[in-house]
């Protein structure tokens, strides 16, 4: 017998414990394994649950019991959830997390710290909610290079998109609907200016490519700027505008993460995934794509991606190898976005198509309805973004708006 | 150093030696593993290829090697594969197959006897061909109770559907451009007849219930009696037709697999699953619903899944006690879809409003371009199949085309 504790009886940690309990007679007849739950830490008091006497407030009790295996840190935050996380590991109990902003900032060290004390630090919970990623990624695909990934990584900003473009609904009204809902926090910056999402990216693009990707290192947009003009456009175009966080292999070797809103043509799956749903799309070498699709965050959804790696944990008896990467001194292997090549669509408003043509040469005009004579909406050809900016820099004011064509 | 033997140099066996050589390196790296190719079996001879040393048409050059740890078995059929496979593994070596005929018919045999020899038999490649699937369903959502499974598990015939939707092909006109283009075999029966998606669904009902589910006891009916019309009635509905293999768990414990062709709602990710891909939908308490969504055959997407399984095996030093199923004395625990509770989708001749009233009660009539009077198509209620069974006798050889609607 073992016992698992769980950090935090929050939304996720009081999930991980329901859905434990309900499905702990499986769990263990299934994999061969004996867990119990040991201890629930939170400050607050919970009293009338079935297991209220496995609460404490002292992480002490959980370090020192030697029959606590795995932990399941749901709390959030990097502090104290680092400090808890790394005294667990250094006692040799294996710890799976939900906690995007603590794998993002501190991923490579508590990797580190695991394989030094021969347990695991798992994170399937942190990216994508309860979609299976962290694992086929390095186990199912182990055999490929990865040359690329593509993922709406966020649900409350596909929320707020899905309004825009099903319902024509205003970006303020969409997020409003969005906070009333619940899908949205009253202060809402993480979400809709794609910090949340840069955090999942910067842990997917570690996990491929070997090597620690900090957040402040990664290009990042969110959606504040798009209106119902822009989505109209991506409609004519063929396809949707999606919040997408991605990373792709370049020629010269380096990765290139980032994190805007991008014209996704319809024949690209991401394109359908709607509301609060997430879909992480990788490319590969030898499987070519592959798209992990469901419940980005909630209580049970993240509750079974937590679980998933707490079973892992109980049954491996060593350090995973191949879910690891080191960390890196500087981001020299990340490339600068402005010179990557692509197609932008930009919307403007008196502008000449004569001007147009004169920087852009052909481009692939687009319509609205109510169109205005004024304005004009069309799609570059590939260019460095570096030359694109500086093509509009020329239009000045007149530039309404620029988004990425996403071309993987 | 330990060596790996790849049993078949076709398409698949080919392209695993391909991606293996190609990647070995950074496979090795990442896992900290030291694997090399060691053999390749094939009754042919195959010249001039950088590897051409390491042919044999001799299995016990493989058997009797001890620094073999992991064999790819990429030949399909039964025979000899199955001789092969178990004298592998009762030498401890373990295996990863992609040949759904020998899982779905042997599984729970090899399972035991990997089990007895502490060795491992994997077939993530068996089923949704590239896509990670298996894994996932027994490692990362090992905290739920799967309720359900629904996918489109066979290429060949989703590229007919796609061919039949998107532009108004016939299926026999369909099939022949399948076969052209290399998708569909000279004799097409295993995959328009839907047994193919038989022998997948058998293997992912096994893995979710833990008990063999044989291709016998399988309800399957194919796309062969599809038309144009039923895919005009579906779009006006607001879906596709889609050859489905699912399994569901009944009230009663029972569990419910199945394959046909299935309306599918435009809001169901796997209505927008075209050409050759595969999906996966699988639900479960906790993790609501995942899709998982790839290539579902061809070499180098095989391969990827085949190397993903021979790294994980070179890696493990017991059997995944997670990846197993007891085999099944009878059929006794799957339920008779007669019993299933569906709406249907009827297409009748000559049949009056007040006949169709007079059995289904209220129905949802749909409409198509060009539409004889004298045809009618209808969705019915939810009952029993077998009491919708019934009822359709009644309008003997009126009744033109019936297709359960998939309501999971």
């Amino acid at each position: 017998m073992s016992k698992i504790a769980v950090l935090g009886h929050g939304v996720v940690g009081s999930g991980t414990v329901e859905l434990f309990l309900k499905n702990r007679e499986n769990i263990n007849k299934r994999n061969g394994i004996d867990l119990e739950l040991g201890y629930v830490l939170d400050i607050r008091d919970f009293e009338g649950l079935s297991y209220s006497d496995k609460f404490t407030k002292d992480i002490n009790d959980i370090l020192n019991d030697p029959e606590v295996t795995v932990v399941a840190e749901v709390m959030g935050g990097v502090n104290p959830a680092f400090d808890f996380v790394k005294s667990c590991l250094e006692k040799g109990k294996s710890v799976a997390t939900s906690n995007k902003e603590l794998v993002a900032k501190k991923g490579a060290e508590l990797l580190k710290v695991a394989k030094e004390h021969n347990c695991n630090f798992m994170f399937e919970a942190s990216t994508g909610g309860a979609i299976p990623i962290i694992r086929p990624m390095h186990k199912c695909l182990a055999g490929n290079e990865i040359t690329a990934v593509a993922g709406i990584l966020n649900g409350t900003t596909n929320f707020i998109l899905t309004k825009m473009i099903e319902e024509n609904m205003a970006f303020d009204d969409a997020l409003s609907m969005a906070q009333k809902l619940g899908y949205a926090e009253k202060d809402p910056t993480a979400d809709i200016e794609g910090h949340d999402a840069c955090r999942k990216i910067c842990i997917l693009s570690s996990l491929a490519y070997g090597r620690h990707v900090y957040p402040d290192w990664v290009h990042c947009e969110g959606i504040t700027k798009l209106t119902l003009e822009d989505v109209a456009y991506a409609q004519n175009w063929g396809g949707e505008i999606k919040l997408i966080g991605s990373v792709k292999k370049c020629d010269d070797g380096k990765i290139l993460p980032m994190v805007r809103p991008a014209f996704v043509c319809s024949g690209n799956q991401l394109s359908h995934v709607d509301d609060v749903f997430n879909a992480i799309m990788v490319y590969g070498d030898g499987f070519d794509q592959a798209m992990f699709y469901g419940r980005g965050a909630g209580k049970l959804p993240t509750a079974s991606a937590v679980l998933g790696d707490i079973i892992d944990c109980a049954k491996l008896t060593e350090t995973s190898k191949s879910q690891y990467w080191e960390d890196s001194a500087d981001d020299s292997f990340i490339m600068n976005y402005l010179d990557d090549q692509v197609q932008m669509y930009v919307r403007v408003d008196n502008v000449s198509d004569a001007d147009i043509n004169a920087e852009f040469g052909q481009v692939e005009y687009l319509d609205r309805d109510n169109k205005p004579a004024n304005e004009k909406a069309f799609i570059t050809s590939k260019l460095s973004e570096r030359e694109i900016q500086t093509k509009l820099e020329k239009f000045g004011k007149n530039v309404l708006a620029f988004i990425r064509v996403l071309d993987f």
